[in-house]
């Protein structure tokens, strides 16, 4: 892994939109819409498919796997795990969103299922990541109740358990592939408040790090792509409404030299 | 009952903020990604959780509960009472939308069956309160075929059921416990063009009753409080997309004293 | 049918909107909310019922019906077919969207037998036309690896053996009953980047063609209405955030005079 503080974050998103990786997602009711909107707004080609007499046979198709355990049900969950085999059989990265994970006995139960087959990239708040490493965190919904840092080492134990990275959601991203610890310091707090942008990023992720790239730099780049797309839409909009649409906007015309210029990425 | 014609709107918008509620939704596809923007905007927390095998003790985290019939089946429909069940013996509120209940006899059950759980707060169009009540009304999908004020012997009859609140919705609301009847002027006709408005409105109903405050001033905070909204939005926005993106930013920069100023909320 | 290169679109959508027709949509999750938006923006009225309790008993009440197979499952295929079948019976068109039908066996297998309950409209891109007609076309996803002239024939041969008509989606669309082929050149290429524009497009179409008016020349008049909306949206927005904001309003603020003069159809 090389050091990627001196790696420009632009060069991804151009080799993103170069490949226009076909991402497939299994995500929750809520977020569906944003994410195949903000993934066509990056220039990745987004498809929704979830029926177990067909997921797996899609997901081999797909450059990269995207989970999202926020409206699971059994029936889901299931299809969840075959197509996260099937694009791990493909050599190709999955990304996995523990939506409320320590909320009920039930999601925690998916979510260990899940985690056996290693996701490449885990993304959530400190609150999920806390308890999606078998720590205590009680969460409510998609809202973390704890600090990023109080997360940690929870991050690089699970990094270590999967061999993938983790990265820590909050006003500063932290971001671990179990041995190195890099923070990305874009964002606004307006991304809080309009639905599904936390999740919408894991699609975003998946497209940084298709068809394997190293993960660990691709996902400091998505982040920070996503994180200066906001600041960006933050100048142009005064509330939630106006501000999705500029964040979708901002996603569409940021060009990669504008991302290396922004990116606010430094090892922690 | 207090009598609300002199309690002002704002404290109660203020108070929603403070606690900013965990709303715990289960409702249907077309709504849930409007609805937790909305949520979100007003400055409440929304959840969308439906497995049987989580929904009563997540609910039961939650400080109120929606339940929308709008794309049902049985097993969303099992849900919901599991969930509506959960809540009232946590001794916390939910709401129920019964959207389009007239339409099928399968629709009529369902909503039968909630009813005997004693929502809170209902809230539908005219055609909805008269089918629910057992009037002979047939509505097409979401639009009301009747007048506001043709539902409001079946309104007062829900209400004396229940236990509860109903509100009739139209271009003037009106708002029962049964016993007294108010009317809520607030509102704008380009709300009926933009889909789920009225769906995310029992959202955020449920945020202002949460934890139990009395439904029927909060209700009507509420239902005033959306409608400003509206009244704001149609002055910024031509169309029904420019609208939708106004509400939004309407419902997050309300003042509560900028509420009570707007409200426009009477005894009928 | 007769030569509709004279017939002027605009009093299609002037009929449209005095019936405002209910238009009953089985589609996807990632659609469902951009397609109420769409219909109601037009004039129409959506509903979207799904459960196999009451998806036959409802279609019967619709003016028309959309299917879309964009995230199937045997129960909604099944619910699909039941509707289908009910509408058919009531003498009232249905509207096919065969999404990614060449992904999986799954879908085809869906969608053959969607097929033999012979839509009054097909529509899809390329690539979904000729994997439905039987060809060898592999879709990844909603997006078409082929040109719109490769599938003229299947068009041609998909319309003849379902009685309907076919339009192939594309930058000139195609559309043909089996023996004449229109072009409609109206749209603008940001419409591909805006998630669920192609899914609602069918919503449109259904609300055109309901009460079974004739088929062809109500296909062509949505679809260059629905481009028309496209090419003004894309005058007012610079990405394709602003731009479905400015589609919706384009849609709602069109008169049909404007669609008249703005229409682009030719005979292919």
């Amino acid at each position: 892994m090389e050091d990627t503080r001196h790696d420009p974050a632009g060069p991804y998103l151009a080799q993103m939109r170069a490949q226009a990786p076909l991402v497939h997602n299994i995500t929750n009711f809520v977020a569906m819409n944003t994410m195949a909107n903000v993934l066509l707004a990056a220039g990745a080609s987004p498809a929704m498919v979830h029926a177990r007499e067909e997921v797996a046979e899609f997901a081999a198709l797909a450059q990269a796997l995207t989970v999202n355990v926020g409206t699971i049900d059994p029936i889901w969950a299931e299809a969840m795990e075959q197509a996260a085999q099937a694009i791990r059989a493909a050599g190709r990265p999955w990304v996995l969103d523990p939506v409320g994970v320590g909320a009920t006995r039930f999601r925690r139960a998916v979510c260990d299922r899940l985690l056996r087959l290693r996701p490449d990239v885990i993304r959530g708040n400190a609150s999920e990541i806390l308890a999606l490493a078998g720590g205590g965190a009680t969460g409510r919904g998609a809202d973390s109740a704890d600090p990023v840092e109080a997360a940690l080492e929870a991050a690089r134990d699970l990094a270590r358990r999967t061999g993938g990275v983790v990265a820590v959601s909050g006003p500063v991203d932290h971001v671990t592939d179990g041995t190195q610890v890099f923070r990305v310091a874009n964002g606004h707090p307006l991304m809080t408040r309009v639905t599904a942008l936390g999740c919408a990023l894991n699609g975003v992720i998946a497209a940084f790090v298709a068809d394997d790239r190293p993960a660990l730099p691709a996902t400091l780049a998505a982040l920070a792509y996503y994180g200066a797309a906001g600041e960006h839409a933050a100048r142009h909009a005064s509330g939630p409404g106006g501000f999705q649409i500029a964040f979708l906007d901002a996603l569409h015309a940021m060009t990669p030299d504008q991302l290396s210029a922004a990116a606010r990425i430094s090892a922690a």
